[in-house]
């Protein structure tokens, strides 16, 4: 009977880290269990694209303000003193960074004098679950800032298509960049989603044919894991609605892409809607299920009882001891020639009465 | 016990299918089931029309610009070239494209350079089932572009209006086209309401007379079909509101229809609210029929048992062995004359008092 | 076990028409069961008044703009024409009257070139039930025409104010007379909500001393009429809140009346809102009734059965045939002089001390 | 089985009478059983006072216009007459005049002509229930009026700090008075949700140890309170709203001190939402109670059942009749010397063995 | 079965204390259980600081005016003359004085004349439980005033910070230390929701292993915390909200720190939501381990009486005492030579093909 509730649940959760209350704001301490951290570089314009990975901050200074766009992507948060190096560098607010260690943000935009603040969440699938990843992303004028908790390979699409001579991001400016990741991040959901709708439909067969306890674990580890991904996509929602009508970051031509996003967000949303509801259906299909089968058990067990009471009542009839020698009347089937056949055969009747009433009721029939 | 919960639903769900994360916005690729293209052409004024089916994009060019209203209709969407070329032709914007051949898009709409584009869903009903079938709109200026995922002949009832000279739609702009396409969007849905409310009433009158396990599965699977419709329905709602405020494209008396859509709009969401009630009201009423009917099989069962145990207790103290030499109390019933005839007298008014008894208590009514 | 649902409302439902999806808007298709069309005019002013049914339309034409209130109440919408003529003579948008012969529209104002439009529905009292017939207003210039579905006597309480000279009403404008139906409209779902009431204070105790399947059926009933009175009040107190912001139709001192009228639909909903509740209270009660009763049952059956078990053990074992002449410790009891006593005595015993038990614990106690 | 559903709740419902539909608005029809009208008046300035109780209306005249504030207080709304005066003294409007004596107004604030009228309702707590008195509040220049439905005692501190020579009330105008009335009406219902909190504290301990069909009677009346009264604060804290925001009536100090009530009412609506969840959560626990209850009746009965089966089958078996002098494998044990005690003994450890069986599956323990 | 509630609660509840209604506004009076007043003070500026403890409110106005920052901060409610001296010092407003003795306010922000009253709750751990602690900060110009229902060392971290030369808090002015206030405050529950998940984590063990009925009472204890927790951080997500419009009193900077503070709440409020769906989640999943443990004792124990009441009855058969002399048809088994055997054989079958039917039927797996 034992339980490992964490286990019924896809989405690994993880354990919050928050500095202690009364602390100075500000305050960067790195998780634990961060990734130890590494710089990388792409600089390009529509002709021209370098990407190296920096060994230290300083190395950026040279690319900096020298190429159109700059993506500087941070993988691990581990070296606090890079971190702050970078911020002195592209002057972040202490706010900024405090956010992107800590990692436990809703996702949302801030306008700051260094530039436009973005934290988002995007869905990290690894083979023993899912981990939703916290991407901070800073959009400056001329370089974007990315922020990963590991080096996970979220955003190599991105890099792929940036290296593709003459595509659309090359001749687009750094708003342009912010907008492919995060639209990349948007759709790292479209998977998961896919998946857990693999899981709702496996527990749907399953929980029909074969209801047991700990399916019910199961699908409310499921229910969990959506209501932690809504909370998750849900502000994502409301941080692009801010960026659309942010119209001074953005270009117009950025605008209708983001709005592209903004519809993807809400698609998800939908979808996480509709598979919560899935799931409340299930339990309510697997709890009218097991009370099924539990009926079906005891009317079955029920009917056996109920025939073999009659029967039993019979043979305990003619288990009596009326003494036949005084008087005629005291229990003459036992004397009869045929008594025996004769009592077998009443209890037989019986039983047959029994089954032919219940079968008229239609208790006999599967459902 | 076999389980086919996709029959149980009237609605066909299509899988969605959907770029991967990270690819370029405006990738345009056909889905693998795609319908073969059609495009269909009508040019008309207030005396003239012209129909036709065109071979190719290009020989779209010799009408445009020279009738008051080009309606070109892109029936099936496998052909990606020539949706290229289109959208070459009226500079459709990528993501537009995009969007017309996903399919799997939120109804909305949005204002582009090229002109207004409005995405919806019209319900198409089927021999096998119900199908929600994604139109796009594009209107223009002396045009509208429709572009529909098969050749169905949802559309067919427009162009007999068109056709019919001296009509309303004759004598009006793009603008009243467009409503007219929307509004044949918009009530394409109540015929399949009526559907529903039929299925509705019959599953009304079993769940009463014949609540089964499968009933169940069949109401829940209505209601995943309101809330798939609602979903598709919700979105047309906020969509008409902004086309009623969206003053540039409609002229003030093609607003006033428009108004009316919306109300039949509200009232399909009414409807399916009210449908989705009675829905949830089906499934209260089945468990409670089948309580009821459990109970009933229970309370049966167990009075016979509850009458037999006595009668059963009867027959086996008579069946006991006191030995009647060794004194006149031990058991003398079973020296008398009448004393086997008692017994059965004893049992006989012990059955009848329980009898009597349940009577009182009300337990052997039907309800 | 027959069962018609429809009968457990009180509220009668009409079958919605439609018109086919893809006719053109404005299109005016009488209902099969319309009643015939009946026109009564009052042309009033502050001192004389005119009171005459119509035989045609042309004959409108003499009071034209020629009395200060021109009040033209239409009765039954089966004669098409007729419409079409007043539609011609008050110059009514084709949209108008397809909304006011369609019969099924939800409550709205809407502002035409011709005058505001007032869609609203009154609920009728009948013997058999209950109808909410269609009302529809025109408030023009100088003329208020009302349109009912039937000749029911609705707005005869108008008609008597309206007769009595020197009344407010004589004093007003048209405007005001519009309120007044308005007002009249509003108030008639006051006794259909005392109606109800009666029904939930019968049913309340109903439920409570004989609680059965039939109840439950039309508690459902009930709250599916509480569902569409809701839908059908609800936009009118938009509608209301509509008017009263709507400063050019009526004078400001209307507008306080108008106000009032709001405050009673705000009422409505309240009493409907309240009557909802305790129609679910009352299912609550209804199965906890119903379980309560279930269990009364199932404990008297078991407790019998209960008892009756210890007593057929110790029959069975003096009924057992060890061999007492072969040992003195086989069954010596039955050799007893008080054998047979002793074992009835037993198991009088036993059966007293069950109970004493069952007392103790509180199972024997009613509830 | 009696049940009087109504003597569940302790708010006192009164029925509530309506003019009939289509009557003439601003009609004043007394209530039946309306109690005799009293009025008192109260006009003071910062020095000097005059309190007195009113023959006649007209008594009213030497006062009006003469002193710094004007307080007329009116108790009991029988004399329509009288009230009528006091509307034309006033120059009241009819619907207001329409509302105060109807009573059964939703809480609610207009401005008219003559004054800003208030709408509230104040609980009065009676020996045998709660009352909700509809309480109207007339604010003009330099007057103050207040109609009550009854004598009650409700506004009495307010007249005690008026007396208090050197109070804020003295120094100030009628709008301080009118919020120092509305704010002990808003206080009225703190009382009330105290004795409402007792009553949960006590139903609490009721539920767990004695849970009984009463009870769920109570809750649900509780409940039903709840809603009412919330239904008539919710306005209140609307009709606070616009006070606020009416920066004409009120001078900016007194907005502070409204702003107070505000909360004051908001807290109340808090309080009411936590209590009817704990009304709620009541039901829960009765429920899970009460099958608990029944749970561990069956389960006593069944082991019990299941315990004396087994011995019973022993017994039956030793009282088959084999014939032992036939064969000596028929039935031996009836033959030994100590045959019966081992069968004695066979059932005595069978019966250890279940009760053993059952402790280690933890069914004995009691809950 | 004694039951105490209150033990479930991990929050403790305070009783509210409130003015009799009617009584003035503004007046001041001590709950009879408050805390001796303690008043301490810190005046700091870039470089200097001074802490000190004061005797008297006198002491204060030397300190008055003199320095960038002043922070009265007071501790414990009891001395209100005290409190009506610093009223008179820092010229508060009554209502205010009122707010910050009465410690049952709704979190708020309020602008008077004399500075921006702001009333908060901090969560406040104590051996045995929780307490929601009222703070009052006043913010005005050089000064800010604290008002704390306790000594407790909640604000602490705040004076270390005001210690620590060269700190943020010394270089800002007193906008920035409410600021720290707040956000301590804000955080104060962070601590406070861990323990709260640790709980839920150790009751989602408990419940699946060892349901019982103590478990549901601390659920709805936890449920209720939650509610209580919600309902006090919920309006200071307004509170803040507020302030970070109130752009007189904060600087741009501080603002973004405020910012800050109102994702955090947010953050709380989410964890909140979570922390009560879990709990209802937990509810669920007692329920059906509970009614799966009653119907596995159920199953088992009817299962046994199934299979000994066949058993029973053929025991029973032979020992009826049909005459073997009188015919070869009656029972000829009990003569034969293996009839004992024989008999005991068909039992044993009988129960094998009993158990094995249940086997098929998988009613003999555990779950």
């Amino acid at each position: 009977m034992e339980h490992k509730p964490a286990q019924t649940r896809l989405l690994k959760t993880v354990k919050h880290r928050r500095n202690a209350p009364g602390t100075s704001p500000g305050t960067v301490v790195a998780h634990p269990e961060a990734h130890p951290t590494k710089i990388r570089m792409m600089a390009y314009g529509l002709d021209e694209i370098i990407e190296q990975e920096m060994e230290s901050v300083d190395q950026i200074k040279e690319f900096q303000n020298k190429w159109p766009v700059l993506w500087i992507s941070v993988e691990g948060l581990k070296d606090v003193e890079c971190l702050h190096q970078l911020g002195a560098l592209f002057s972040l607010h202490p706010l900024m960074l405090e956010d992107i260690v800590s990692g436990h943000q809703r996702p949302k935009a801030e306008q700051y004098d260094s530039g436009l603040f973005i934290v988002a969440r995007a869905a990290l699938t690894l083979d023993d679950g899912i981990i939703l990843e916290q991407i901070s992303l800073v959009l400056g004028e001329g370089f974007v800032l990315s922020f990963q908790e590991s080096s996970s390979n979220q955003l190599d699409p991105v890099r792929q298509r940036v290296r593709k001579k003459g595509g659309r991001i090359r001749k687009s400016r750094s708003d342009y960049l912010t907008y492919t990741l995060l639209d990349t991040i948007v759709d790292s959901f479209f998977p998961v989603l896919d998946k857990y709708n693999d899981r709702l439909d496996n527990y749907e067969d399953e929980v029909i044919q074969h209801p047991n306890r700990k399916m019910i674990d199961r699908i409310h580890g499921l229910k969990r894991d959506f209501l932690s991904l809504r909370r998750n996509v849900w502000p994502l929602r409301e941080t692009l609605n801010t960026l659309i009508r942010e119209r001074e970051c953005f270009t117009d031509d950025t605008q209708l892409f983001l709005r592209d996003s903004y519809d993807h967000v809400v698609q998800i949303i939908d979808i996480l809607d509709s598979h919560q509801e899935r799931g409340s259906d299930l339990i309510n299909i697997y709890l009218s299920s097991l009370s099924n089968k539990m009926n079906e058990v005891m009317k079955v067990l029920t009917m056996i009882a109920t025939i073999f009471m009659p029967l039993g009542f019979i043979a305990g009839v003619y288990g009596m001891n009326f003494d036949r020698e005084k008087s005629p009347f005291n229990m003459p089937e036992l004397s009869w020639y045929l008594g025996y056949p004769f009592a077998l055969g009443l209890m037989a009747t019986t039983a047959i009465l029994f089954l032919f009433y219940f079968k008229r009721k239609g208790w006999l029939s599967k459902k």
